[in-house]
């Protein structure tokens, strides 16, 4: 990974010297180059404020200029170890490698994680490319492919975390909200939903409250834990089978696609949350868990503003865990005071 | 895709001015851009001669010439999704997308179209490419798709649709007789041929004429269809279940793979076409629809133009559907008479 | 394939010119462009010391300086035609495409050996690239793709023969003992291996000595041939069904992934085997032919090296049937004596 020297960086150089004096008022100075990326609890709240922050930078720069000064490449192959074909995930992989001018090597396999040695597999990887994504059935697997691996391994999606999706929501309350402190989440979806694990394992150092609504009222599979990092952190996290309790006052309601009717969220439902609620989906949806005036609601729906910050999230993740990037843009308000 | 500006485009300026003159005397002026391209009765017949006359011109132009002025890119994304592998399809997206300088992304999913909400596919992958192919089992699932998608999709073959086969195999048969106006073509085929549905659909346009036998005289799926075609356009379309008749005096004997014994192309049915006739077959093929002497004909047998014209037509609609592309060199003559 | 001038090639043109005098000084002049690469029989001496010089003179320029001076693509198109999806195949491909500046079409289609007409297959990807990588479950299918192929077919691997993996243990075994000449290879492995068929046929060229070990003692495919090539070069090839026998004072010991308790290779087997034992493995591997304190040895296991030679072989045998690529680095000493 030495070789490597990411394009886009050298081409930002001249843009980083000129708002030096800013950056250095920025107290978030992390370093997460030549990490893993497997589960949010393995970074700090800095560390994912970084990420957040790196990607709304690349978003607000990149967006509208798109490729023009990175189609050049450095040799930076990104290769995608994927248990079964995914829109979303194939879509995101390419054009993330796109803008960071790389290539990709995208091996399709629903068999990948029956490897008998999977260590083995990460190490093969690594000797060809410099950064490697993978989705799994069993997060078990991205463990064990990351022990072999001599690069950094990001977690594309398993079967217990979503960290991606999870910052990818984050980020799209963000921006809507201005805050993530006591912003009021509710959850109202399947109790074993990887993106609720993970919403559960990082929200709560956001001093984001959490309110969830399951099937049956099963308990999520971070539960425990989080309730112990809600409580360090002060925020609230409430458990009911109730979507009525969960939305009421919500500022963002989330869900995934599922087939519990009783967790149906419908306008009625939406009409107890917050003045300006905000709806979100990891997609694809389904026709059950959202009735349409919801999911298309033209100003509340940011379920497609979510899917694109998922693009960015993973762009923000590998220009972090490859270099020791920056963002230009000021950071971002996550607190209901002003930026630290 | 307004951020889209094709790079071919801008280096065909030069060759744009020089040639304006002559352009200006063409009549064809359809524009075509933004819209999909699901269906060859979703087009008229200047807008079919559009794409025939562009991926005659891209072909003439860029075969032997290649990449080398276009290979810079400006962040195009081609998405695909496909419900199979296929070579042909595959191979051709690949090309087309080369020597575009645009990036593919591309999606095997036997499944895709098993997904409840297929309106959101489109929706997510129009937010990160500028054209979407896709390849269906049932062709409702590409109007689905198109429903959601904000950018060009593009039918890669249906079970009821073909409508790129059909172009590549008229642009062979016109390149080859100069024209399509009162050309006889035969088809000695399945009643239920994707193919044939589009050339249903389209040749009537062109004042060609269609020869079909089918097994057991099955009734082609759009006949009806084709039949008020032609009457308006005044062409032959004749249907029975005799090889013989559809074949005697055709200018252009069309077949796909298929099982039935009774439709086999030999060279004694040949030998009663007409004295240059032309054998196209979209590929690939199987061993009973054709004996070797007729598919290898090395005169006769237009397979590999039609083959590779199947590439320049998907290019041709891809241009077309994304940018405002005018061809330079003349327009080809589609009737008996001079080009209008 | 004549539009073909591998980009490489240009930017290599001073060094060729600089270097001109010690390169006629090397006795290899073979040319293979635009040859088939489906088996190791099919190559002399000489073609295969070209290949792995090329090799290994890919391996030593570029491997630190990578891209930079290729990344301008040429238009050339790899398609792969592959039976599975395979990591090691998928991201070799990949690495050599991206190093040599040009562009992939992977199809990965189980079912691609049971259509009907595989030469048109060939054809129809001969048509669009200028090289086709293909994997097989059946070897037969490689020779009828290369049928109706007008562009090299390079065997990635089929149920009989893998000239690759066998090309890329003996650039190991050459780059750590300086020679192949009376080196002692031991096999202890399943009598059927594609690897072990290969390396029959290719190393009594190079008057390797082979002893081989497989399951029940049973007779590995290629024997009889072997041993008329051992004869006619004066090498010695044993077979028994003792592991302990194979291996002793082995120089190279060598296996695959396979079930057989029997023929497992254990530190205790390599005691016996000479003072600088290797340890060569094909990858992936399970967790019974070789035991870990063999597979993981710091020193002797160089089953990454040969991995990573996989890749260069790969490249090599594209370069050399592409182009008249030359190498520039010394001839690498393959016999006891000075390099011829």
């Amino acid at each position: 990974m030495n070789r490597f020297s990411l394009n886009l960086l050298r081409n930002l150089r001249t843009y980083w010297q000129v708002n030096a004096k800013r950056r250095t008022s920025v107290t978030i100075n992390q370093n997460i180059k030549g990490r893993d990326f497997l589960d949010v609890n393995d970074f700090t709240l800095d560390e994912l404020k970084l990420i957040m922050w790196t990607a709304l930078d690349l978003k607000a720069r990149f967006k509208n200029t798109f490729i023009r000064d990175m189609h050049d490449s450095d040799g930076t192959m990104i290769s995608s170890l994927l248990c079964e074909p995914s829109v979303k995930n194939q879509i995101n992989i390419e054009k993330a490698s796109q803008l960071m001018g790389a290539r990709t090597c995208t091996i399709i396999d629903q068999h990948w994680e029956s490897a008998e040695c999977l260590s083995e597999t990460g190490r093969l990887l690594s000797i060809m490319s410099q950064v490697i994504l993978a989705s799994s059935r069993c997060g078990k697997s991205l463990c064990e492919l990351s022990a072999g691996a001599t690069v950094p391994v990001i977690n594309m999606g398993s079967s217990n975390s979503n960290p991606l999706a999870a910052i990818a929501h984050a980020i799209t309350i963000l921006t809507r909200l201005n805050r993530l402190e006591r912003v009021r989440i509710a959850w109202v979806g399947p109790s074993n939903s990887s993106v609720l694990s993970s919403l559960l394992m990082m929200m709560p150092k956001f001093r984001t409250h959490l309110h969830m609504s399951t099937e049956n009222c099963n308990t999520p599979v971070n539960l425990e834990k989080a309730l112990k990092l809600a409580s360090s952190y002060r925020c609230e996290i409430h458990h009911s089978s109730s979507p009525e309790r969960a939305t009421y006052r919500a500022d963002a309601i989330i869900t995934t696609s599922h087939s519990f009717d009783e967790l149906r969220i419908t306008r009625k439902l939406v009409d107890e949350a917050a003045l300006k609620w905000i709806f979100l989906h990891d997609l694809p949806r389904t026709r059950n868990e959202v009735t349409d005036d919801v999911f298309y609601h033209k100003t509340n729906s940011l379920v497609w503003e979510s899917a694109e910050n998922h693009a960015w999230a993973l762009m923000a993740v590998m220009m972090q865990v490859l270099t020791e990037y920056r963002p230009s843009i000021a950071t971002p308000t996550f607190t209901e005071e002003q930026p630290t």
